[in-house]
């Protein structure tokens, strides 16, 4: 019994020294650390050695200890007409450790476990403060200046762009208090850092956005992690009939795990998808979620809800086309509308999805296909890329 | 005092009276009488003497008191890729009084006051059953069928379609049972006939669908009586500020009778209208409705909400076009939905909106710039075409 109790005496006493004692050794540094930077666009990144600053006023220097890979670094690196400012550090969807805190930060200190927001949430805006939406009009105007006041990572002098103002794929990273949550201590980071993005937004889409009522019939296009977490996230609203859509027939046993009934791939009808859900459903589906980004795929998803009272909620990101249909199919009564993140808020969100989650009552454990460190990043990406993987984590040096 | 009270008794006789004597005069007999025949698309509409038949079961024959031309009666006269079929008889917001029923009718009996629905309510399908929507699943059914099976006019021996199974510009008229809406008995037919279309149209697209909050910003595409109907509806659901647009600046003034509180032309301005909006609103409109059927008026309406909560309905009927947007326009929150009929179930909605009239409660009277008699429906029709009116009544002979 006492050797016992000596056993959690050092096990706390060492817990609390090796956090100080990182916090003495780098707090108010500049720590030197890896990131796989993006140099340009639509080129393989490179691991490079990188400088971040100390956290200045208002601002929190996290340990990323688990970043995911999620499609929305591939497509702003790859695809948007929206170009970014380069180089830049992508990611976005990770989980880590508050390494030290800048003046006027009293929600967190060092060793708290927390995940990373790309969209922020200050808390104090007529946004913050609507029930109606998880947009945050201060963090809006900061990012539409598109300046490197905010960065803090520099690579041989030169600064970096932190990709929507995270920038996960680097060791270490400087935030603002308004975009970090801080979340359960219990929390397995390499697990929970899906919730940074991917999971969130594809169940949120279904639980906060649709709003989806127990009994009715969905719709999921597109398995990737987010339709999965949209399947999921129809399942826990009580759903009865998921129909998972999907070109590519592997992600079908996958989307059963997470609750899918039914299982269609486009290419096996020669008739418009709409139609063959209208047709399975006798009228239309209550719910569809677009977790693609392909306008045609939004218009399929829209007109296969039933007139009356369909729900289509666009998930999916993409900014090169418009989204259209005939005005007659929003007058019989649908309704078109979208989410980022899945309308959560984060500080408020996280911690409940992280919970959720320590509860049993959402999975993560289900979409991690790949365990990797931060070096073969390009190889996540290629994987991501060919529709190989769903989610691979990457920590920063091996367990 | 005796000589009021035998007065009071003659008129009630001879309300009676004059009843029975209808009734026994044309029931289960064709009806010979005055309507206004479309013989072909895009020509003047001709008076002509047709034949009604006798309701059969479920059926109800009215006699049309007053009716008043809809913009919809135009677009499929002149514009429609949907081409109806012709002869046609146009005509579909009025009001009448039963003239006599068929086998199986017990809602209604000769001298009730009715509104003819161009939307029925079966009141037993699901969609009847659903609060969510104001279709009708037998009606649906029963139109897709095009068929001149329950048309119950000719011309010289010729079938004569009723527009959207109305066809008011007839003095009588056979309607499904399921159609029609029995109204106040104190209720002035040539004022509650606008609540057969355009009223209930823009009224209800602000209070049922848009589901306008207290206190909220709205705009208002398009100053018709369907436009000025959404303002009344801004304004009644708590509205503290109505922008009413339209390229017509004539408008105004009636606008302001209804509820409006600013004004744009968007021809003053070289500027998208959104931006127009948005500025003067300080990041966008709560709601806005399109009551004019022009897709890139829908698209700018939906894009002058505010991000977050913004909600737009397209009223205004097109079938020409797609309707589009970027997808970030709904992904940051905003939800693109329509309505046909305003989302009032009609024999639910109509006879509150009459009850409404008569406590004062909306505007009827205010629609209506011209009174005239159905040989003059041309004239309406040029009148409409050119904006020169709001709503024309028509009676089938002079008052």
């Amino acid at each position: 019994m006492r050797h016992l109790w000596q056993q959690n005496l050092k096990s706390i006493l060492l817990s609390c020294f090796s956090h100080l004692v990182a916090e003495m050794a780098t707090a108010g540094k500049v720590i030197k650390c890896k990131a796989a930077v993006a140099w340009e666009f639509s080129k393989p990144l490179v691991i490079e050695e990188v400088e971040v600053a100390p956290p200045q006023a208002n601002e929190v220097r996290i340990k990323i200890v688990a970043t995911s890979l999620c499609h929305s670094d591939l497509y702003f690196l790859y695809e948007s007409l929206d170009k970014l400012l380069f180089p830049t550090v992508f990611g976005h969807e990770a989980a880590g450790i508050v390494e030290s805190v800048g003046p006027g930060v009293t929600e967190f200190q060092p060793g708290d476990k927390v995940v990373p927001l790309f969209l922020p949430q200050c808390g104090e805006c007529r946004f913050c403060k609507s029930p109606k939406t998880n947009r945050c009009e201060v963090a809006m105007k900061r990012r539409g200046q598109k300046s490197t006041e905010h960065c803090r990572l520099t690579c041989n002098g030169q600064k970096l762009q932190q990709f929507i103002e995270t920038g996960t794929f680097s060791e270490y990273i400087v935030m603002n208090q308004m975009a970090v949550a801080k979340i359960d201590s219990a929390a397995p980071l390499d697990k929970v850092c899906l919730l940074g993005c991917g999971v969130c937004t594809g169940y949120g889409a279904a639980v906060n956005t649709a709003k989806v009522e127990p009994g009715s019939t969905c719709a999921v296009f597109g398995l990737g992690a987010v339709g999965l977490a949209a399947v999921m996230g129809c399942e826990a609203a009580g759903a009865k009939r998921i129909i998972a859509i999907d070109i590519n027939p592997d992600k079908f046993e996958k989307a059963k795990v997470f609750g899918a009934t039914d299982f269609v791939n486009p290419k096996d009808h020669n008739k418009p998808i709409s139609q063959v859900l209208m047709e399975m459903t006798g009228g239309g589906v209550d719910y569809s979620l677009e977790c693609i980004g392909n306008v045609e795929c939004m218009r399929s998803a829209l007109e296969s809800c039933v007139p009356g009272w369909g729900v289509s909620v666009i998930v999916g990101w993409t900014d090169l086309h418009d989204v259209a249909t005939r005005p007659i199919n929003l007058m019989l009564g649908r309704t078109w509308t979208g989410c980022l993140f899945g309308g959560f808020k984060g500080k408020d969100g996280i911690p409940r999805m992280v919970k959720a989650y320590l509860d049993k009552k959402v999975k993560l454990d289900e979409f991690i296909t790949h365990n990797m460190t931060l070096d073969q990043v390009n190889d996540a990406i290629e994987l991501l890329k060919k529709g190989k993987s769903i989610r691979t984590v990457m920590r920063f040096s091996p367990q």
